[in-house]
């Protein structure tokens, strides 16, 4: 397997991306090539520097950057040599199966749709992000790329989120639910009714509604929503865990007694925070198009990237988009044939 | 003041209920008269058991209850002496000016509505729930009673959570956000865009959008979303506070050592789970009705009970409706004029 990682564009600069990479290719060995793509300058002065020599890596001169504040379809078409772009050519020519990249989402997207396009059948990509919760994970998806969802496209978020759970999570029959106000099938507003009645009729281990207060309490393994619903969960789980440490660290340095007891119990709270790291995940799969494209989070350090490409040589070795397409084909016959009037008997 | 207690339809039955009326009363003068509304029988029993002796008290008795698992606009047919009705027809009547209900959340929306009806100008009423955070709190509404909203129900939010917050948060001008996906204007999709238009014309401290990453790091202090948005937020929160809360539990108990800074800490640990605890505040207001309306959590506990009274009594001293009614009046007509489109001069 062949993997382009565009190195520009996290928010700690491309030698912490590469950096990441070397860690992943040490025990990484199902990869082939691992293309770094970006600033050649700066790619050839840190390779040294950290000491990289890998007969798998390949430097791709990109000479501009799709930057954090960028607006995304308006930055591809000025910035004609911006590394995402290269990174995703290098998949569209045959060169890679995947792209790695912990810049600007809506880029990754946008350089995703106009250069790989979607899987057939597949009407919109998504987003999927691996949550951990106390002794488990679940997928969510959409997290934030669809913002006006159809009830089709969730019900081929269900299918992704299904397969990609099964391939990088390793649950065997993911359980998958679509988020809603209750867990009556009656419940939720009419995209997810009608999304509900959709996904009842495939070929899925589907469970109906869940609530908010599923999400963490293990009932769950994939989540269904609308990209605007998700990027607000998203956030808020990662804003309420932000606080409650704060909260934590601020109270137990109130006496010298809790300064002990928080000693004593330190690995306790360490274990918590390296589990509901986000980190850990490594990357969060643009699932829907034509190569395997991974998202890293913009603040990626080392073990960040090193995951998401660990994650990404798991998606490419289950062949997730193979049975992406072969499932939505699967899944949009079944639907249609559902929908289809039966012909009226003719007149006698 | 007057309020109405429906004592019935929480999970922990009318005694606990009656306990918490009881604590209230013992601190909170500016009440003149409470209600006690359910089955005369369990009431007079618990009244005596409990000590309770209160001039102010009067029991209003009701044969039925609408449960959790009703579908509330059925059972309010169905059961015409139910507690919640009683209680809000004492309202009605000019007998009460507030209800205060632990139960149904759907049964309690769709008796006011049926029954006091909608403040003038108002078209749909929301639910307003106190979020704690580390060291504030903010107001997020709708919490799950209008799924669909259009851009006009968001701006009347607005105006009613940021009247609520000023009264019983004691916030001097309360800034109020759209929850969506990005903070930038542009960012969110059809109902927030448009919301945001409306909300910028009126006389708010109106800071925009607000993402998920800003609910709990004290930027905000009213959050405005649909009920479907909300209630998810909601509910994700409370899932991901009782998760977290559950492995500090399960690591802490895992040697002796962190046994022994558990038991150091206790103290932090105890004053977050309270700071956190949703029984803190109390109730969650029905805003938009004429008579105030206090949905207590259905499993609450005699503080949560005694909280939602004096929540109750703050709501009224501050005369929270009558200020919604003027302000809501003022933005409908504001709104109304900016899009009055501008007479085309006669030609000359």
């Amino acid at each position: 397997m062949r993997i382009a990682v565009d190195v520009m564009g996290g928010d700690h600069g491309c030698g912490v991306v590469i950096e990441g990479a070397k860690r992943a290719l040490q025990t990484e060995r199902r990869i082939t090539a691992l293309y770094l793509v970006g600033n050649r300058a700066e790619i050839h002065s840190a390779l040294p520097q950290r000491g990289f020599r890998d007969h798998r890596v390949r430097v791709i001169h990109a000479s501009e950057v799709v930057t954090m504040t960028d607006k995304p379809t308006a930055a591809l078409r000025r910035k004609k040599d911006c590394s995402i772009w290269r990174a995703m050519e290098l998949v569209h020519d045959g060169k890679a199966d995947a792209v790695i990249s912990p810049g600007n989402t809506g880029g990754i997207f946008a350089a995703a749709t106009l250069k790989l396009g979607r899987i057939p059948g597949v009407d919109r990509g998504g987003i999927a992000t691996v949550i951990p919760t106390a002794d488990h994970a679940f997928v969510l998806l959409d997290a934030g790329a669809n913002i006006e969802c159809k009830p089709i496209h969730l019900a081929h978020y269900a299918i992704m989120g299904s397969i990609y759970a099964r391939a990088v999570l390793h649950y065997e029959n993911p359980r998958v639910g679509i988020l809603s106000i209750g867990t009556e099938e009656g419940k939720g507003n009419e995209l997810t009714l009608e999304a509900y009645r959709l996904c009842k009729q495939l070929d899925l281990n589907f469970i109906g509604n869940v609530e908010g207060h599923d999400l963490f309490g293990g009932r769950v393994d994939v989540v269904v929503c609308d990209g605007f619903v998700g990027n607000v969960v998203l956030k808020t789980a990662e804003s309420l865990a932000a606080a409650i440490f704060t909260m934590l660290r601020n109270e137990l340095a109130v006496s010298p007694r809790r300064q002990l007891g928080a000693l004593l119990a330190h690995n306790a709270f360490r274990t918590i925070k390296r589990r509901l790291d986000p980190e850990g995940a490594g990357g969060a799969p643009l699932l829907g198009f034509n190569g395997v494209v991974m998202k890293a989070h913009g603040s990626s350090r080392e073990r960040a990237i090193a995951n998401a490409i660990r994650v990404t040589a798991e998606t490419l070795h289950h062949h997730v988009n193979q049975v992406i397409a072969e499932e939505v084909a699967k899944a949009n016959e079944r639907l249609q044939v559902a929908e289809t009037p039966v012909p009226a008997p003719a007149p006698a």
